[in-house]
């Protein structure tokens, strides 16, 4: 049976753009269906219920993400993260939901695959694994655990934790959530 | 004589992280110098002009780019281009401000290659070229000329323009001003 690859997209999405050009640098075939952001369609729904964002690719029927989608998760990581220090109440917790919904999509991507590119530890590892010293200040702040919802997301940054090259860039999560404290009292959040 | 590098840096900042980690990968020995970000040293200020942000990869006396680095700053395109034509009055001077030196900035990164990755159109080239469909909007909305001040980031355009895998993958400029157009009118903007 031949692949059936199909992309769920909107013609003016730079996001959506890259992953077109990188389809055809592959070479790969596949079907493009337009989508009305305003009106979402099941299919939309249904491949990408975290976010129902495009673009999406889908290939054997199955969600997939190429890379430079991945990226633009990770970037919403960075942005929910600091919400969820830097603001209270509903805020708070608004960021604390978007947090969890990256992290879980991240999560689904990452499979029962050791590293994001597979077998090794790769440039999506490198772009990822920096937010993981972070995890304790977002917790502590938020009075919640990242592990509990996302179990094989934090076995994936242990792993990457026992690369040296990984475990001495990081910063300390201790250090960072004093330095967390610091950045609330200079900004004036309780 | 031995390579010089010198990574401009704060502890506790993620791209920092990303970078030290690549370095790490490589077995690149650099020297570390911790930044201060309310008080910026005379290096930081004359490594990164433009920025004046961290992290910033000095080697043999020339500030580089990690590839890491300058995702982020193809980030800042996609979010000053937003303010473009979404402002109107000094927020929209500060965007077209903000779009040109993040444009400026990748157009010093590129140099004289003819990719950003090289010789090879690469994975920067696919991650940055889909703004390119978008220009022509945020010249009209904001009243200047992007080429004007890179000259050479148009003409890496222009290049990638001619591999038929972008060609067919952008959207058309005239068609993105249109949507510009009616999203302006959907949020109630002049």
């Amino acid at each position: 049976m031949a692949d059936e690859v199909v992309l769920l997209d909107t013609y003016y999405s730079m996001f959506g753009m890259r992953v077109r050009i990188a389809l055809a640098e592959k070479g790969v075939e596949y079907e493009y269906r337009e989508q009305n952001l305003v009106n979402k369609s099941p299919v939309l729904l249904e491949m990408n219920p975290v976010h129902k964002k495009i673009p999406v690719l889908i290939h054997n029927g199955k969600p997939i993400c190429e890379s430079l989608i991945i990226v633009q998760y990770i970037d919403e990581v960075y942005e929910a993260g600091r919400r969820v220090w830097s603001t209270k109440g509903e805020q708070q917790e608004a960021a604390k939901k978007d947090l969890l919904e990256a992290l879980k999509l991240l999560e689904a991507e990452l499979g029962d695959k050791p590293y994001f590119g597979g077998d090794n530890f790769g440039f999506l590892d490198v772009a990822l694994i920096p937010f993981y010293s972070w995890f304790h200040a977002y917790e502590t702040c938020g009075n919640f655990s990242i592990e509990e919802h996302c179990p094989k997301l934090i076995e994936w940054a242990k792993r990457c934790m026992e690369k040296q090259t990984v475990s001495k860039s990081l910063a300390d999560p201790n250090k960072v959530y004093d330095f967390v404290l610091v950045l609330k009292k200079r900004h004036g959040i309780e």
